[in-house]
């Protein structure tokens, strides 16, 4: 229990990033060389003891601006009594939002918003330590009156009212116990992207599939959309390496308009893809719903990019979706989260977390535990996306088994990363990125000479 | 003609902020009060001589971050070739809003767009500058298949396809030497926003209103959401001012979710609102869609704050909007803008320019004209919006007089501040905020005696 008197001492913020780009790791169609990167805020108290973690992950340029736009929040944070954040996150979610000043730089979406997203989501990694449980945990035991308390209902009403989340809510009750005990033993089913990434050679792709298989996986997901013919070489390799029964999804990372993006999805249909992801801007509802209906019976999905909860009431009153792919660190955080998965729940829509990059994984399987324990009570058609990537960093990584989830024990959000990691990978002064700056400044002459002046970090051909 | 071995030498970032809260200028119901800002760029040249100018419009805090954000795109800029950068735009615009770690901060919305927005908008005023013309002839004056190629259509092609906007640019060249002509005699219509800030007296409102119908407008536009008997006592008393024949627009600067905005407006509707604007999150273009419905037969408006070609291209679809209202610095520049007038031009709907703040009149005149002389080749129920806030910091200020706006004549984008202005007005080091913060901290002792420390810029109760 916080003393009445404690404070929020401090919001520090990190730029980490990590070299991924030179292993093709994260390639896709629309990033090609990804360096995934964390704009990382720390939360500190007048006594001491429990921090609040948070991050907006990105991939490599630009984690700069991100760190400057969570700076920008500092003087709503400190200073704040941390029972009466921990007591109403919403409370703070609101005023970093409706901040009329910064709002201007959105409104609600993009830099500014992920940056809320960040912050918002070191409170509740605070106030679970101080509950002294996981995050999904922490929710599932909330009183739904309250829960719907930390919801922003502006711009939701004409499709979701506090009444109806509240009665959502309450019905997710019923069970929840027994539901809790069911995650803690058997896990939230996940699926793997780590086969199907574009920079990977046909071989490494069949390998990993037979992998992913192997290991219990029921479904993976494959990058399309650069080239066609490779699209279907690859897309046929994995259908016979994994055969007829598991699910193989395919994600196009938004390269596509919307005929275009309907005759690809047909031309790989042979291959049985149980959806297709971003098949074009996450901004067009309207387009999203032509290609489901251009596509059917492949699913569309949705989501890791959709900027906030006014976009997916939208791509759901529009029937635009199958699959509702929310992302833990877009969006303005948990809080708005909440309003995501209680608009999915009303809709009946399958929410399938995007993951990946680093510490998505950590953080949402967070919510889509709650999503099954406390609101929608089944994991039917519902799969977190899972990447093996960049885990080591954290001190209480995912545990997938058996290909599932993990529930977390341990009390938080599990976004706090290691402090040798964030030592190492801060840019561009930590020990990784300052190495490596001597060793390009060090073999600078000899890259000029042969007419390659000022490329930074490229993969090699 | 610049030499073909000049460079782009230097991409300078200023951080102005004038302290316009002070006034309640620009007071409204979602921004109580602002203190407009710019986030401005110079690009200058190894040859010396013209410099591109550009801007991204903020309203206070957060305009240090968009300053991160277009110092971020620094490397691709510098260096470049400044021949080739004026042939072509384009080219730069598609580099950066298709940086693919960049483009993960939005995809194309929120602060990096908006940076975006900035520089290529500074190498537009290059360009102008360069051919020795004012950007709304030099582009009126470019080849229509040049036009075509400076448009990204990615995510447009469903509705609008590079043929037919090169079918709807050479129709609007048929007559544009003439159309240019009159619009140098007579200028562009214009309405005003000064008598209607949220902040102002009714006495003031009032006095303003018919100040405004004196001067040659007849169209002037209100700000409401606060408070509906406020609005309706304000509504009430500008009708008597201007009388029924002059347009009085209403403004809700997106306060309203969809069935309160539809409520609110048929409240207001026995003052004959011209047009409903912002009713609802800028994002909601489903919502819009509603609120049209419910409102016939006032008219519905937005747009500043719409991010993207994507939602604007929605909202035509959807028959959401009347009257579209493009910002000259919210999306990225004028390519991108280029293709919104084609897509209004194709549904249409006439495109009615948000302006204000600081500098997007000076822009936005640009847009409006080429669009009547070489596009749509009309006026007709087409205003640019005009309010008479700081345009005595500009180099080329726009020119109002009868209710219109006058052509600019002198090359360029009109986007170039005066060098005393950014002196002045840089933040926190130009003499203004200097001198301000020592004032602040002179006064601080009595401050905090009376019990109000921390508050900065507050505006006088």
């Amino acid at each position: 229990m916080p003393a009445t008197s404690e404070r929020i001492a401090s919001l520090d913020t990190y730029d980490i990033r990590f070299p991924t780009s030179r292993e093709l790791d994260g390639s896709d169609a629309m990033n090609p060389d990804p360096d995934y990167s964390a704009a990382y805020v720390v939360l500190r108290t007048t006594e001491g003891g429990d921090e609040g973690h948070g991050f907006t992950f990105t991939i490599g340029r630009g984690n700069d601006v991100q760190v400057a736009a969570i700076g920008a929040l500092r003087d709503h944070v400190v200073g704040r009594s941390v029972a009466a954040l921990c007591a109403d996150p919403g409370s703070l979610s609101r005023d970093l939002v409706g901040d009329s000043q910064l709002r201007w730089l959105g409104p609600e979406k993009g830099v500014m918003h992920m940056a809320v997203g960040a912050v918002v989501n070191a409170v509740w990694d605070l106030a679970a330590k101080r509950a002294g449980k996981p995050l999904w945990r922490f929710l599932a035991d909330a009183d739904p009156g309250w829960l719907v308390s930390q919801v922003d209902f502006r711009y939701l009403t004409d499709t979701l009212t506090p009444d109806e989340a509240l009665e959502l809510l309450r019905r997710g009750r019923q069970g929840a116990g027994d539901r809790a005990a069911a995650l803690v033993h058997r896990g939230y089913p996940a699926y793997t992207t780590s086969p199907g990434w574009l920079g990977y050679s046909d071989e490494k792709l069949t390998r990993l599939a037979r992998q992913a298989v192997d290991e219990g996986f029921t479904q993976i997901k494959l990058k399309v959309g650069a080239d066609l013919d490779d699209d279907i070489r690859r897309c046929r390799a994995a259908r016979a390496a994994v055969g007829p029964d598991i699910r193989m999804a395919v994600d196009a990372n938004q390269r596509w308009g919307v005929e275009e993006a309907v005759a690809w999805t047909r031309a790989l249909a042979e291959f049985d893809p149980y959806w297709i992801e971003e098949p074009t801007s996450p901004d067009d509802i309207l387009g999203h719903a032509a290609i489901r209906r251009g596509v059917h019976p492949v699913r569309v999905a949705t989501g890791e990019h959709v900027q906030n909860r006014i976009v997916f009431k939208q791509l759901l009153q529009a029937g635009a979706v199958d699959v509702l792919q929310l992302d833990s660190a877009r969006v303005a955080g948990v809080n708005e989260n909440l309003a995501v998965l209680l608009l999915a729940a009303k809709f009946g829509v399958p929410v399938c977390p995007h993951a990946g990059g680093v510490g998505l994984c950590e953080l949402v399987q967070h919510l889509a535990m709650f999503d099954y324990v406390a609101l929608t009570g089944t994991t039917e058609n519902r799969v977190i996306e899972y990447v093996d990537h960049l885990h080591q960093h954290f001190l209480d990584p995912v545990v997938v088994t058996g290909g599932h989830y993990r529930a977390p024990a341990s009390p938080g959000f599990s976004a706090a990363m290691k402090q040798t990691s964030i030592d190492t990978y801060t840019y561009p002064h930590g020990t990784f990125w300052a190495a490596d700056a001597a060793r390009a400044a060090a073999a600078a002459p000899a890259a000029t000479a042969a007419g390659a002046p000022g490329q930074d970090t490229e993969v090699p051909a």
